[in-house]
């Protein structure tokens, strides 16, 4: 491979911009070729126009690039887009009608018939959708979505068991990270010390994704809650299967869980994409959210379900696995399987 | 009332000692007469042998008192008990032989079956158990107990329910408070901006112990986590009723539930015992663990749910209704109920 | 006393609005009269209006009352000024001006030289500025300041050295409680795990503020800095004094200090106004900053600094000693010496 | 280089050991052949031993390990200690005096006068005390100290102005991390929305250390108080100098700052030592105590202080740059210089 791919980042400036930047400036692939953010920031440097908040420092030479527009034609193979779903909705429907492949992390399209909503460890074929998104709405390019942070942790958890055993019904009470709220986001007087019970829109989100994603009419029961913790969203969940099994065979399902190759010659999938722990109070945000560089959930302490078939704790790193990670290996699978006008696949 | 009755406080330097000594300082029926621990605070100050961690401070003549062995004998005509639960069997035992009354916060003898597992809002009528107890034991005294801290704000959240509808699954996710563990508790670098995903042992407590208090055979399935929260249980709720019930119907029925007079009329009895609360993301520890003096349990964001029935989020002081405060409300009804010897009550 | 005495509040929507409304709401002297906030909650119920952040509830007849416009003419003999210091500045002119007794946090005035900055147990005679105020600006009303909050907590514990040894030299770095900032403030991902060490013109207010109180011209180097606290400002304090003094003579100096008998009987006053910690690791934010609800200042490990002459911790409560309680106890003193027209103190 | 130099490391179970394991793990020059600890964990896994703490997993190879007891003859050409204070004298004596070269953390040899408290970038002269401490001690190992975890990040930032223009007096405030502490360490009840206005110890630490370390008879100020946070040490800094100087110069000095070529090739070493932050809100902890892979030292707000003459704000990562990375930089210069018997450097 002699010249990494150019992709644009919109919405360079929020949270999940941030980082979109920390994943691609050290891309084996990507390179990151135009940022784009509101009018406000529009013409600035990116150094000047961002209020960094990640702790991994942001690279000279992208603080020294311009801030443009959000309109297509702006430079890049593939839009990454961060954008806030107020204004997420057109833009990335004028640079996909435009010709470009938007990846977007935000929740305006999840939920159309015709968007890929992509986990490639689980739903690869989903984007077999694509044709007929690019033919009915009449786009040169298209858009594929990832979920919502909440749930691609659960959901991560689930299909290994949904493939062996069926899932048909799942009780999950969230314990979610600030960080999933973007910046400013939640004030501190509100989570410092603090539990808030609800996290506006969230459990509708879980409850239809985890549908859409596993293909099966679901019956989910979602609790929503935000606490005082940086980054990885834990969730403690029950479920119940169509075939009964013990947390031993369950345990084993999901350790054997593997990507198809395909993706897990990606560059950011994570090996094994689920690490199943088995002391007896882990997985913990502040221990295990980073695990394979942030790509990898955890589940821990399977034990069974009094009410359901088992019980056990979820944990994943929301804006790496749950949002601009997971965009990025969607990204990677567009790329290596040729989806990706005028980009031959660095993996062939 | 001319003179106050005298009260012992069994583990009086631990965290649940100390709640039960601001409880007590200022109780307009009770006075500490006595305060016992290990021997290896026997014979000091109390305030030389406790490091005080309750924000309401150390009265003075209290810091005075020597502390005394944990021996039958000491004055007082109630024992409160806060001891460790690795000690606190044999010596509550010795007690109640002696003809202590003693009133427990400690786990070890919640679960025989004549001892009152008592919350006096919901069942008052457990105290019946108390003569066969003194029989079968041959104690001229006796042991009352209260439930575990995550156990008391689930239950009352249940009470009005299991008396309207009927209550038949839980589902119940916590996210406890630091202060639950005790002092010195969790480490500081387990828990800030931390999730720990298990309470050793809480679970089995929920479940065991609801079941003893509502008298039912509920089928109960609890996630307990602990979160960086100094006071206050948080706990996401899920419940199956005989007799399904809207939202609505059950909100009314939480709002419109009280204590029986004779309770209702204690001094630390709460009115109402519950509040409901209407706004979205409410309740939350650090707004609403003190209300009622810490008595009050919250109920809020009450709507279905798509697996069992209502959904709803739970609430209460984990250390003042969970443990101390719910000791003394029980020693309060003990005493206007006539049933401590050579106390007559204050409320006659 | 037959009747209360009515008060406005403006700005009673915000942070340090809300700390005026859970004052007032059971003040022995005055009641709530109007309440006064920016056009958008003009009209709206209190109650609606207002995002609730205090522990202690709401009163439901205060969330019932009509949000008024800010404008003069509104009821109450006293109008306690919680307004953002970007609009307070015309209206509390126009309140005094309109004949209003301003009692103000905020700090547009603060520095004016004939605007008394009141703490008073400490400069109660700045009140002779008043006639000259209402002269040079042709006021019928006037206005009196209350300090910013880490000043507050620093001058109380500076005063009394300065009385005793004269206060030369001090070096403050402050931990300042997020409440500080107030509603919505900080952002919790700034704050989760961490310390911001800079708060906005803070260092300038401390220095400038501290001289105009104590009428000296101390050189004063700050350092403020904003941690994981949700009340209470903690300040290492180095001090540099006329007459070079041991900690057991400060100690004393401190533990003697005392309000002028006038202040000492307002209901406010907290009586010692400073509490001197013994034990080695206090005060703490968490235990003390609420000591004599929330109007007592802390000082604590009083030692020898080997470059000025003392070091200690001093701490208080920055919404109550630093903000709203420091406004109400002013006012009570105006109250009390008579000097709020037509109105006759209840002290008297 | 062909092979890594063994390495052993004393104390592997508590919070240092693992950071310890952690560093060397991955390590290019040194390998870990030699785990020891207390008693109770001698003879099982290091993996069933540790409570593990850190964010990055144990590796399996490592867990496998069987933990030793601390005694001379144990592999390892280096030993890195990071034992408890209280034991480890003896033990640390017993292998240098056995002809082990001891890296160590703890405190005990710091202030003898023969033991280099070395800070390779500051002064690495300090090594030739160990042909005398060798000498005098009769052994044929040595002993070479790091400085305390807050020291590190005051001096680092001491010593460039110190070279350039003689430091004569430091007024220092910490704001300390909670893995300063060590495991279990500070409970979590003292220190979640808290600060603690003492450490044990520290305030005498930095001041005795600090004039060792750049061998000056700097009167010294320190406050030191722990806050809520996990990894990094803030520090409010306010110096005196003997040539005063601007705060431009004094950043452009600091900027400037390199270590000696010999160390600044070491593996472990940041370079440069120390970044300076120009924007008003930093360095931060979260933000910055993991620049450099935790060793480089960051400061900001270098202004003037009107009491010395200058402020600002130091940090730097207190269980990395302050403890293990300290160490394992010593002995990268040890190694560096042939001065661990039998091994040659891998620099070379």
């Amino acid at each position: 491979m002699n010249e990494k791919i150019p992709v644009a980042i919109l919405g360079a400036t929020g949270a999940v911009g941030q980082k979109f930047v920390t994943l691609l400036a050290d891309h084996p692939w990507f390179e990151i070729a135009a940022l784009a953010a509101s009018e406000r920031s529009a013409g600035k440097k990116y150094g000047e126009a961002v209020r960094w908040i990640d702790a991994k420092p942001l690279p000279p030479h992208i603080a020294a690039m311009e801030v443009l527009e959000a309109v297509p034609g702006i430079r890049g193979a593939i839009a990454f887009s961060g954008m806030d779903a107020s204004v997420a909705g057109p833009i990335e429907a004028g640079f996909a009608k435009a010709g470009a492949v938007v990846v977007t992390n935000t929740r305006n399209y999840r939920m159309e018939q015709d968007v890929p909503l992509l986990i490639p460890e689980i739903n690869s074929d989903s984007l077999s959708l694509l044709p007929k998104q690019r033919a009915d709405r009449g786009w040169k390019g298209y858009i594929v979505a990832n979920p919502n942070c909440s749930t691609i942790v659960l959901v991560m958890a689930l299909a290994p068991l949904h493939k062996a055993f069926g899932v048909e019904k799942v009780f999950v009470a969230t314990m979610q990270a600030a960080s999933g709220a973007g910046y400013p986001g939640v004030p501190s007087l509100d989570l410092l010390g603090n539990v808030i019970p609800k996290v506006e829109g969230e459990e509708e989100k879980m409850e239809r994704e985890t549908r859409k994603i596993l293909g099966a009419p679901i019956i989910m029961s979602a609790h929503t809650n935000r606490v005082a913790v940086v980054d990885g969203h834990t969730e403690s969940v029950s479920v119940g299967l169509k075939i009964a099994a013990t947390p031993e065979a369950a345990t084993q399902v999901i350790q054997n869980f593997r990507a198809p190759p395909e993706v897990e010659r990606l560059p950011t999938a994570p090996c094994p994409p689920i690490l199943v722990h088995t002391t007896g109070d882990r997985p913990q945000p502040r221990l295990d959210a980073g695990l394979g560089n942030g790509m990898q959930v955890s589940v821990g302490r399977i034990r069974p379900c009094p009410i359901l078939h088992l019980r056990f704790t979820a944990l994943g790193h929301n804006t790496i696995r749950g949002a601009a990670g997971a965009a990025v290996l969607n990204a990677e699978l567009l790329v290596a399987r040729g989806q990706v006008p005028g980009v031959r696949s660095p993996a062939s």
